[in-house]
């Protein structure tokens, strides 16, 4: 059975790495995989396209297919539009509209990169935490939110952070599930003593966990979690929370490695449909200088064959081409040392093509 | 003017660390300053003596007092009581009771202490940020709130993140003022990209920002912020977000430090009036057993002799005398390294006292 990708290339360096990722994509068809894919705008390069940041096309392409490989999106030159017509309306709305809920987002330390980090070497030395993050819920979503006039007269804004148990259901599988996989050990992070969405979703955590006998299941307040990822991260296995503390702890998570460059991401449905981009952002600053480290995407090209593609093998094959040109020295700008060879985007590329 | 605290021990190792800096209190006094205070119970130990966790009798005595001490709340003794009889219910009902809109929290790294921060030496030597969080509003007091059936028979729970403009007015123009103060450099934390309510927090800031033009004023996404809290905290001079983020970034960046044990807090009212607090929690494993760090808490007495009691003469005394006794390679165990003399919390106390 062929399996169908859409590739959107996005705005920024996206369009280079996603080359790169192509590259191997290639290799990995020419040798049988049987897959095939179509390219198509989205964020920023939509929106100048076809004035929207995730226009029908994208988006019955994106249906239609097995999985979607992402560059990135955004880029000053959007900064000023109106909001709907802003890039991450474009990433929010591909999301939201193939229920995408289960954002995996592992942080890594290379053992070559451990310098990169900013902590010290025996602080993250082994880091291999997975977050995973619920994508199409909480306060990104929750109605009603704006800006109005209230009964005082003064303008106030708000928004509503909302789960349903169901929504906190699924993502809990997921959760324990991928700990089963992995240490057994899987950390919930809350905001129980204040906030009663998350005292609900604790509530649902500890009952979805009698399914998981075996997984060790334990609860963080969030600021706590903020405080634990830089004090002692070797700590975690698998950490699972809500949209908006995702956003911030993962973030803060891949920092600790120091190398954003390297991390890949997966944002699943419940069939493993998913989309894979890379941890970091459009870079525009080094946009169209051939300078962006492709690696986090072709990593992102692993996760989907494992995940999506069902191509375990195949991801294991990338990976370990990735290892091979680390241990060979080579360095994109933002993770370069001395010691080391300096290339450029399209030369790491040619390396993993060589290492496959 | 006589003026009096209102002197809260708290749960845990509060009573603990409060009596040092009652001996603090008590040698200023003694030296002519003209102060005067009452005990009283907060969070786990009202609820033991009062059956609430911030009784009418703590009430009178915080509201009619000039300044406030407390030392910490919670314990797991409390875990299991309903939701309004907790501890930190009586934290945040006396900030919202005597408007505490603004909370102060400096991360500073004390050189002395360099070595017990997580982080390089090179990336954090010097560090110096005030982070100042709104603290009466935003989701955690927003309305509605709770969890409820919805309109498809499912449980869901809600909370509501809101700001008025009057809300986001006031705290700009503290952390303005405190820039004005320091660096002069002020970056805003907020998530404009996807919040209404972060969105209109910016636009005031922007507005603001007008009426102080020596202060440059930079916007950055909380998740970018925890990011780059890691990867580059000396950027950072004075920072200002809303209550929740606040919560999660201000406990990060202590944390970059190393040495939370060592960091006070002031949460003040629009005429100064405040409650000072050592940033650390209650730490119930170690309560009793005179081995806490009072320094916090010696330095929240700082902060409020600057900050509400007028007397800065006084505030740079004690600081002082913290900082001799760091200099005299004093540490309790929570500081302690190889080479310094480990001392207990009253021997610590003792010390600053000498120093004096
Ligand atoms: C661009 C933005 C809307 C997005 C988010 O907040 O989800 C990004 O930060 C991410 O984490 O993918
Ligand atoms: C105890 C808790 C309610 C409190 C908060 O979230 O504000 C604490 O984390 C703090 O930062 O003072």
């Amino acid at each position: 059975m062929m399996k169908k990708i859409a590739v959107l290339p996005g705005d920024g360096i996206g369009p280079e790495i996603i080359a790169q990722a192509m590259r191997v994509l290639e290799v990995l068809k020419a040798d049988g995989l049987a897959i095939d894919w179509e390219f198509a705008p989205l964020g920023g390069a939509a929106v100048d396209a076809f004035g929207s940041p995730y226009p029908s096309l994208t988006q019955n392409l994106a249906r239609e297919a097995d999985a979607i490989l992402l560059g990135a999106v955004g880029g000053p030159q959007y900064d000023n539009l109106d909001r709907p017509l802003r890039p991450e309306r474009g990433l929010l709305a591909i999301r939201k509209d193939l229920n995408l809920f289960a954002n995996l987002r592992p942080a890594i330390l290379y053992p070559e990169l451990a310098n990169a980090s900013t902590l010290k070497p025996e602080v993250v030395a082994g880091l291999d935490i997975m977050i995973i993050r619920e994508l199409t819920g909480d306060i990104y979503f929750g109605q009603p939110r704006g800006i109005a006039v209230n009964e005082l007269g003064e303008r106030e804004a708000y928004n509503t952070m909302r789960y349903s148990e169901s929504e906190i259901r699924r993502i809990a599988h997921v959760a324990f599930a991928t700990a089963m996989k992995r240490g057994k050990k899987l950390c919930s992070v809350d905001k129980a003593n204040v906030l009663e969405t998350t005292e609900f979703w604790k509530e649902i955590m500890i009952d979805v966990a009698r399914e998981y006998p075996e997984v060790e299941l334990t609860h963080m307040y969030v600021d706590n979690a903020a405080m634990q990822l830089v004090r002692r991260p070797k700590q975690f296995d698998v950490m699972v929370t809500g949209n908006i503390f995702g956003d911030i702890l993962s973030d803060e998570a891949s920092m600790l490695t120091g190398s954003i460059g390297m991390l890949p991401s997966a944002s699943l449905d419940e069939n493993n449909k998913g989309l894979y981009e890379p941890s970091h952002g459009s870079a525009p600053d080094i946009a169209g200088q051939n300078l962006a480290n492709p690696l986090a995407t072709i990593l992102s090209v692993a996760m989907m064959l494992r995940y999506s593609l069902g191509a375990e093998a195949e991801a294991v094959r990338v990976e370990s081409a990735v290892k091979k040109v680390l241990a060979q020295g080579l360095r994109t700008a933002d993770i370069y040392e001395a010691g080391c060879e300096k290339v450029s985007c399209s030369a790491m590329g040619d390396a993993v093509i060589a290492a496959l």
